[in-house]
């Protein structure tokens, strides 16, 4: 539409259907003039389905399991032959809980599933950005964006083990922010995205059903997984140039809101009459 | 109880009536052996209550505008005299909107009744630190607290411009803060309590109502004005003489707090099943 | 550049002179394809100066004192007659202290000068929401942005009494934003931008000579004003639709950084030997 | 002092030696009339030094490795039968990082130095928990403290990963603390220290030289190991019985102030005046 990306060239982790967050950034960076690469873990890839998307944006797909730092070597040395230069942005759109599939309470979470999760979530961010660091794979003043959940700030009882994570993933974002803004002027930022109707958002207990609720709550209503494409992109441009280690809320005001009038209506208690 | 406040002198705003904060506020610092003075705006005063508080716990009563520098100026002087010695710790518990008062929506503010809000409840803030600065009144070490509101960091459409005003109060308890710090190191935070069932709390349409929904966020349930009161106390004594320029939250959790197993169950969605 | 703005019509108050970021912002909306209504008050405006980005961005001058609720009614009645409908994008960039003027330092702020302070530079943003919305003059979706800075949230000893102004200033942004979002979906958001090197910040004694010193604090960095323009013209498009009541570090990294290497070495400290 | 942990049990880990502020915080709460069991890793043990501790305030030492769950069970079991009774308050002081150890620069960090580091100081706070809740070894309304640092949330070079574990260990405060709060009152709070010197502190490359620049910045100054004793003693005590799931700055001030006077001074750019 508005050329925003015109020129550059990315990685786009995490499209598993078209339902995913990644998917619409994959199609709006597409829209915008970017090149990119398409990756997945072979192991949650649905080959079908992610074919479809690389052929509707003319993009290649090179699988790779991000907690594995050979395999993240291969993907920006492929993705930099294959679109013919350094990377200028970069999706982290990788999360997974072994505790929440398994709907292990919080209080109980298994230790094994929990470190799982941390590698597969947080530290493959870190993982990518060392690898891209080391292999000077992304272009000065590239711009990195994972997404991430308010649950890092305030707990949502569902949302068990994944919030710690997530803490830690946004964490990764300022430190690795730092270091890479410093050397090469990269940037490094996490997008708090409301509660979303993806594949992996619904699989979530409770969290589905807490859609309904934070819509009650934000002003805008939840935003919705093309809007927060939208919102990627102008991060991956260069109208955002100095913008990093930041936590983005992109939710509709939800996390400002501290109650709304409709949630107070709905609860039959007292509204503003205004 | 335990002689935390033993041998310190005090000055407490805002004890309205036995349901205020500081009247619960004066009785814990009695108990803990701390002297003071009484005070509020002789419009708000409540004679006939306030010295039922002033007899239990030994106190005198100074009546202070605490918009007026000279009345500050006054009580400040007065205070001294009367505990002996500089004062050691300090309660602002003065809030009012006339907009709120007024039910006016907070898009349509006056601002005259806005700015009287300001004056009222912030400015009155600084001003008595302006004063008691000038006169040197507070002891070394000494400590400052002002009760304050999570509207000042969410937005609670019932809270009114009283929410821009409580943001005011707690940027002016950090920068009056800094200065009173390094000059003296008397430390100034605000102390961010639970809707509380005040006779001023109860009067906004809306907050009291919204009291339960609070309470079933919140962990520990809401904070009442006693527990406040012992929370206060130990911002004041000795033992947390380096906490300064904080806003402290001091509501059961409830800040930290997305959402609860209780509110999903009321709304009638999925539940963690913990 | 891009046609990000294509169509859209705007209000941009604050573009004293070419070091002004609103100037900027002027700029980058026209490039972008906005057109757009430019306002000062009166005993602000260097009516040479800004005829000249007028006469470059094809746009009028509508006098306004923004502390004036008619003259704002003015505002936005004739914009909206200008620019042939209802306004898509407002740049709210006002802040004048007497207090830091005068030199006065903090402790002793003279209080007609801090209500003044306050009445410029944060109550003028309630009152041209509260304008804009009685009127219904801003476009379903629209998007307010408010220029502000860090001292909100931490303490710098030369910005005196305007860190307790742009505290409530950013505070309204919330407040209004819940209010604004639910009935039109505008959007209200400050940008808590670097300290830049404009005619007013030069002004404030000690914020010129820190400038250097956040600059080697930022990783990127300081900000300057014409990326700032630019972050603020991806606020007002499309894209960030669902971005509200935030307020955004547009630094370099700045705020994310509790110490660089840089500064380490600079203060002679040791440095991590990365 | 003021027998303000009178008939309360404990346990506090992390007690190395005297520079400890687990070692300042086992005085404290002897003085104030608590009883506790003293816990270390084996490993870290000096036995030597630590029984001269358990000696002074009339304590066992029951070895734990707290990356163990079955060794947490015993030191939850027998820590429960030596004191008579269900545990009131636990101080968690455990850090360890072998990247920052052997000087391993953040970006090239050893993963499996990475996942040790979050299994021994942010895993081990869940796994005591875990322990303590299954065991129901914690008193309604007891008290749990957990030490942290600000570069969970601000980039401090020299603290590499230990950064992103500590954004973690405050998120696990935050999500176990809302979990065993609604079951049992049982609060869960983070202390978010000044840079101290301790024996790990100063082991760590540039952390021992910032301690200077954070005193600088610091209105009251860095806040030592005894004024922290204290504050968590207060943390303890039944009078902050409503404070949960939050992460409080013992800092002086320090996380509150952007630039001081006083550093400006030694940059030898322009102060304040004042």
């Amino acid at each position: 539409m508005y050329n925003l990306l015109k020129g550059k060239r990315g990685i786009i982790t995490g499209a598993l259907d078209e339902n995913s967050i990644a998917w619409k950034v994959a199609e709006k960076a597409h829209e915008e003039g970017a090149t990119f690469v398409l990756t997945n873990a072979p192991i949650a890839m649905r080959m079908g389905e992610i074919k479809v998307l690389a052929e509707k944006t003319g993009s290649q797909i090179v699988p790779a399991d991000a907690t594995n730092v050979d395999e993240l070597t291969n993907l920006f040395t492929q993705s930099q032959e294959i679109l013919g230069g350094k990377i200028d942005f970069v999706l982290h759109s990788i999360g997974m809980s072994v505790n929440i599939r398994k709907k292990i309470p919080y209080t109980e979470s298994n230790y094994d599933y929990f470190m799982k999760g941390i590698d597969v979530s947080a530290m493959s961010f870190h993982k990518m950005l060392a690898v891209a660091k080391k292999l000077d794979a992304i272009a000065e003043g590239g711009s990195v964006v994972a997404l991430t959940y308010m649950a890092a700030q305030r707990t949502y009882p569902f949302y068990t083990d994944m919030a710690d994570i997530k803490a830690m993933l946004e964490s990764i974002a300022r430190s690795f922010g730092y270091h890479y803004g410093v050397e090469k002027k990269v940037r490094i930022n996490t997008v708090s995205q409301s509660p979303t109707k993806t594949t992996a958002g619904t699989g979530i207990k409770g969290f589905g059903d807490f859609y309904d609720f934070a819509n009650s709550i934000a002003p805008l209503g939840n935003a919705d997984a093309e809007s927060c494409a939208d919102y990627c992109v102008t991060l991956f441009s260069d109208l955002t140039r100095m913008v990093t280690m930041q936590n983005l809320f992109h939710d509709g005001g939800y996390s400002s809101t501290g109650v709304s009038d409709d949630v107070m209506k709905r609860l039959g208690i007292g509204s503003e009459g205004e």
